[in-house]
């Protein structure tokens, strides 16, 4: 007696598209089948849908305290809006509070997020500094399952900048146990640099926080954190890649022989930095900024030819009032943007105008970042063994992306005017359904932490 | 009750390594298990070795006509060879005897090979001319199973060589089924011109084979090749690619958005020109031909990041007394060595050096190639539902690669120097033992055909 | 007794700027001082303007007859653009009717050109065939002068196509001698079939001629041709380069030790391809086409750089009436546009906005098209022994493009909405005023051949 | 009546070879012609002989305090040794003592040169600090002739490490007055942290100094360098480059239309890091170390294709006894080999072989470096006006590179093993002969400061 068939599917895996009906046990695939003749206690239609493994958003910031406030979405309207989007685990940024040491912030992230997760998630570790006690619990968090660590290029006034020797040291460190290593890649010190002159020049408003953080800023970073990670042989990937130059830095740094990812987002897929002159170019602030439209054109490019590995949200929402904390100096507005409910929707719209495929969607969305994390084969396919994360896409659904529609604590969206056709309707959540046509119908603590297994390390070890 | 178990497995899959015990019934792997308690026929034990998924060798020419001869190896003695090396499945060249259409094409090939193949065998199909009749059927044997085209740029006088628009107009064609188009990269013009200098200045000795056919020609038919796809929008591969630059050109063309693949084999990654130098360099007439030490260190380091996605043989062996058509004239010289059976020595090989990770190894040989040919999850992976192909490899046992060794009916071996340490020790092909310690131990004809399954093509047609 | 003495010159050559005075005799620099006091017959002040070199128009097509008509501008209307903007010295094309040696095309061209042209005049060569005869008299024809050849790799129809490996040939040859091949990179084929296409579709329109001739037919022929380049050894340029991926191919060709040199044009560096849809569209049909913002952006890039050696005019027109020749059919409508007049208007500006620098322009202008065609330093710098060919330029005079204003025998201008501020006032072609505030004041036929001294040959021949 | 012609004369320019005499008066060139009637003081007969303008040499430490102790050879032995080589200017560096203004430096370094230098000479400026003072002055040194700015992205230890932020605004200052700023590219931070790691390990010979400062370490040097002049928006050259990445990164800022220089050193193009496993490698210690051979390679085809603009000595040597300062310490040995004097053997060794045209080692040497630092048309060039240092090279003359016959104060030749033909056999420095056959035949102190005239700045300003 199976719990659960999604009958009538066209399932589509990393590896191609067929059709079939998925049987689902105790919160598990159990069957893949053309036809399912054992009983079952309820039945999914998936007639004229597309039915996907569900998304592995892996960038979120929820509970997320930065610049002087804190992100709109806790876990569980953040993982709300996650399960409607047709996201079923999510990978949160745990950030150590003054004097936590490694194992403590791991621990107050799961207190945090365990009794309010309505989808799973898996944990990253932001690293503030390399000093001893830090690198040494870098095994013990790995073993944890928090198996990817965050460093910054930047930020240097919100104590997050990483020198490049500790993040040499770092690297070197995560490498030893299978982890990898996640940056912002932005040159700090040119930033900071165009920061004064243009506050100097009393040029306050967010259109110069685009202007203060150039492509070019990116690009450096980019070149040198993949200097770094070759220096340290470790693997890294660069988060919310945003540029073109950026890519081309990183495919450099593969035909060096490093295993390097990259992540981008919705909004770098989506937006120009045309959105800072608009009267709401403060709700679009975010880190690094939004690009030219070539910049936009070579991201599309990137995920169609492989060279971008992963699509997250980088979801981190301040409302509009949070953003006037910088109503008078661009660079206190909170930098940050939702996305976790829209990475489908987006990201199918490419595969209707022909960019990208739809095998490569799920590779991008779920397979990549499961794999990437060590949450693969759990996460990241239809595949008899794998957790029961499905979510049914209507290729047909039209839906405004506004406000009113999704499923944030935010009061407004950057999407609003965007309409798209292409919706998921309905998400199962380990063999649960969390929701149905725009409602969410989980439960606040559904989700459990899934923690990463670590990559195999270099073959003399074994 | 149960064919076969594999117990104390260290299983490797593109993904991970983990241990476990693999059920086997009706040539299927039915359980991936901690411990399996049903009972079973056989039990194969692989303590302190590693299991991994059976080899797919994408590039084999086994009775191949060829440059007034034909290949020394059949489709049995072939695939005794491939057997022995772990490889599970090849991928052969059918080629068109003058006159006959594709589908004649096909069914001649099957007719050879369905007879003899001792493990499982799919097809390409070469075609030496874009007509209209051929165009049209590429359709069908794509339906056939042969989702793979095969041109020429180069072997203008044994009439494969295929004009840029005939490219074009293939790929089109090719594409609009899901099939892809491989590439023998090598600039033809050039190296017809170069092959004339040197004949005219008696310069006749294998040396000036290598001399003729410089890393500049391959690299430049590279460039046009994937130019070419871009025009046509087509899925494309670069077969036995050879040089850095021929990979540096691939990298770039995923830069503008393609999703080109390359391969390379185990002799580039192994010897140097300097093998022109010596007593035996007609042994080692192939094309490509042998490149410099630096070329074999990028390709060593595009398999490490990734931008190399397959590892094939390229088996197209031809005995001493064959390779004397050209004792006058290195440009009669039949091209090919064999190498079917030293795929995974020389990779593991590189595993024992740190230059690629064991999953790497798997990606390379078997999970990439059933992909990007249509034969996974059938083949290319140890989990529920494939085919029970699987090779058990000795991590301790030394073996010497020379002809005594090899089961090849070649008289010589261009590996005879070398010996490896890390060896197949025994080959399931659909759940039957074909190999065991270097003894062939199953039966002529013992394989099947396995269709490839066509990519999804472009979105818009769903 | 000086003939000549430009006083108050703001003197700028490819080194940099200096104040001074120009002595001139016998059509000759004999002085260039802080203050000259030799008598003199004639003082041309310079009082706030600039004093250039004059220019070298490394790319002029007059009375060449080209797609079933002849070029609009003769060896004299056009020589008197080409005064009126400040050009003293033209390198036209010759071309070999159907049946003629390389030897008496060049007399063929000498004869047409010597009775009429204003300004000085230096010679390329059109090779249509690689035959024999031709090979046989590349040497001759460069003692003549002429060290240039120019091939096709597009343009079948008309009887230009050239084969990769007659490329090749060529090239040896000229390199033997010292000479340099320019080559209109385009590929053929893909150009061909897209125009099939676009015509079988009935689009007929000017627009189409753009869409036929995308960027990667191009770039992929520059690779072809700088492959072609490195394996003949030899020296090369890619005239009227119109795209970034071009020029990202002449430095990769750079990077590999080839001394490529690369020409743009005037109207690359103006328009983009929005022109196409504009109602004169006919008017701005030349090969290449006009590009993308991104690609005009990247040429002025490559200006500032350095990595784009020289800006010619391509000065090929044809009145709205030739135009019409393809009303029906756009690949029917002749390929060019003028320029002669505008090279220095149009760079200048691009000084103003800070593009490149004053020596910059003259160095891609004038010094190094003379060097690049052996005519340096005869022409190409102001200095003592160099002819008296010089320019002075007003950078306050405001002045439109329109056909009114110009001095070609064009019914148009495509550059009729542009008012640029500087442009030149007088032109001294060896030392005799022949152009003053926009009035040719010199005579038919005032100009002479300069032949071009070949490069030196390899060191080995010294 | 002249003081002195050179007859028979080959003269090689940038720009090309001829025959003819070259006048001389007054230390001037004032009259190049194939053949000079006026009376003479004096005639060198330079028949089977070439004869170029004197070397630039644009990189010299002469009485350099560096590392704890001077460099071997002062103004007076440094600049006969640059005089019997065929350097008729050397560019050396100042450095800022503890507390110096660069003012006060310059004038140091006056005092210290003027009375000893055996040649002509200009000056660099080392800025050690960033702050306002010095910041300041740079207008003033720029106004002196010293338009040339360095900067170190290593060697903190010695206190000439400078932070990016600084560089930037160093940049932007001398930028200001189109003065250019030369940067010592080694990334700091990972040399440190690999000498530590190999002392720590006891690994202390010299062989370890090669080890510890790895290709990617300039790599990445290479590219913040050029990355902050882009910010900067201004001019900057690399200094001894040593590596195919750092060239490569050079070029790819030139494609983003940087107009950047690249200087390599004879010792690169001669010798690889092999030289660091032999009995005398701590005389070969300098950094950058020697490379690998693909470098050497890369370097080569720099400077035949244009990119790397000028090859320069870095003469900074130190005795085998002050070598041993580092004796039980690779990274207290003091950095640097001697050189002015073999730049021309070694480069024309480089012409004999066909790697590169002697018009091509005419501008690395002699011309691009004083175009590059304001000396031309002083210097770099043979032509009326210019001053009258030549080189008469004796492309016959056999020459052992031995301690025994170069002239600088070493007690060793890294070359000693090197035999070349062709060497200079005669140089004359402003009209005087100072070298003939191997014998220094000039005067301490004949040579003078000779002033650098700033780059023109952005057209803005004119």
């Amino acid at each position: 007696m199976l719990d659960c068939v999604v009958t009538d599917a066209k399932i589509v895996n990393h590896t191609g598209i067929f059709e079939g009906e998925i049987g689902i046990r105790d919160g598990r695939i159990t069957q893949v089948a053309k036809g399912i003749s054992e009983t079952t206690d309820r039945k999914v239609s998936a007639r004229g849908k597309m039915v996907l493994p569900g998304l592995v958003d892996g960038h979120t910031h929820m509970e997320f305290p930065f610049m002087g406030t804190v992100t709109a979405d806790d876990f569980e309207s953040g993982t709300v809006a996650s399960a409607c989007g047709g996201v079923t685990t999510i990978i949160d940024f745990s950030i150590q509070p003054k004097g936590s040491s490694l194992l403590e912030t791991y621990e107050l992230w799961r207190k945090k997020a365990d009794p309010k997760v309505c989808v799973d998630y898996s944990l990253h570790m932001v690293i503030r500094e390399a000093n001893q006690a830090n690198l040494n619990q870098i095994r013990q968090i790995i073993r944890k399952g928090v198996q990817s660590v965050k460093l910054f290029m930047t930020y240097r006034r919100d104590g997050l900048l990483m020198s490049d020797i500790n993040i040499y040291r770092i690297m070197k460190e995560v490498a030893k146990y299978g982890g990898v290593v996640g940056l912002h890649c932005e040159n700090n010190d040119y930033i900071e640099c165009l920061v004064s002159e243009f506050l100097a020049a009393e040029k306050t408003e967010p259109y110069y926080h685009a202007k203060s953080r150039p492509p070019e800023a990116e690009v450096e970073a980019v070149r040198r954190a993949t200097t770094l990670a070759g220096f340290a042989n470790a693997n890294m990937y660069v988060v919310h890649m945003s540029t073109r130059g950026a890519m081309e830095s990183v495919v450099e740094a593969r035909n060096r022989g490093l295993d390097v990812y990259a992540e981008t987002c919705p909004h770098y897929l989506t937006f120009t930095e045309n959105m800072y002159r608009g009267l709401a170019a403060k709700n679009y602030v975010m880190s690094p900024p939004l690009r030219r439209r070539e910049d936009k054109e070579a991201l599309w490019l990137g995920l169609a030819s492989g060279q971008i590995r992963t699509v997250a949200s980088d979801h981190c929402c301040f409302t509009s009032e949070q953003k006037d904390l910088g109503k008078e100096d661009f660079s206190r507005i909170p930098n940050g943007v939702p996305g976790t409910e829209v990475i489908l929707p987006i990201l199918y719209h490419g595969v209707s105008r022909g960019l990208i495929s739809l095998e490569r969607l799920v590779q991008l969305t779920s397979y990549n970042p499961a794999r990437q994390f060590g949450l693969f084969p759990r996460k990241g396919t239809i595949q008899v063994g794998s957790d029961a994360d499905i979510v049914v896409l209507d290729p047909k659904k039209r839906q405004r992306l506004s406000k009113d529609n999704l499923h944030s604590r935010m009061d407004n969206s950057i999407y609003e005017r965007i309409t798209v056709t292409g919706f998921p309707v309905l998400t199962l959540s380990r063999g649960r359904v969390v929701h149905e046509d725009g409602q969410f119908v989980g439960k606040r603590g559904g989700g459990s932490y899934v923690p990463g297994r670590p990559h195999s390390v270099r073959p003399k070890d074994l």
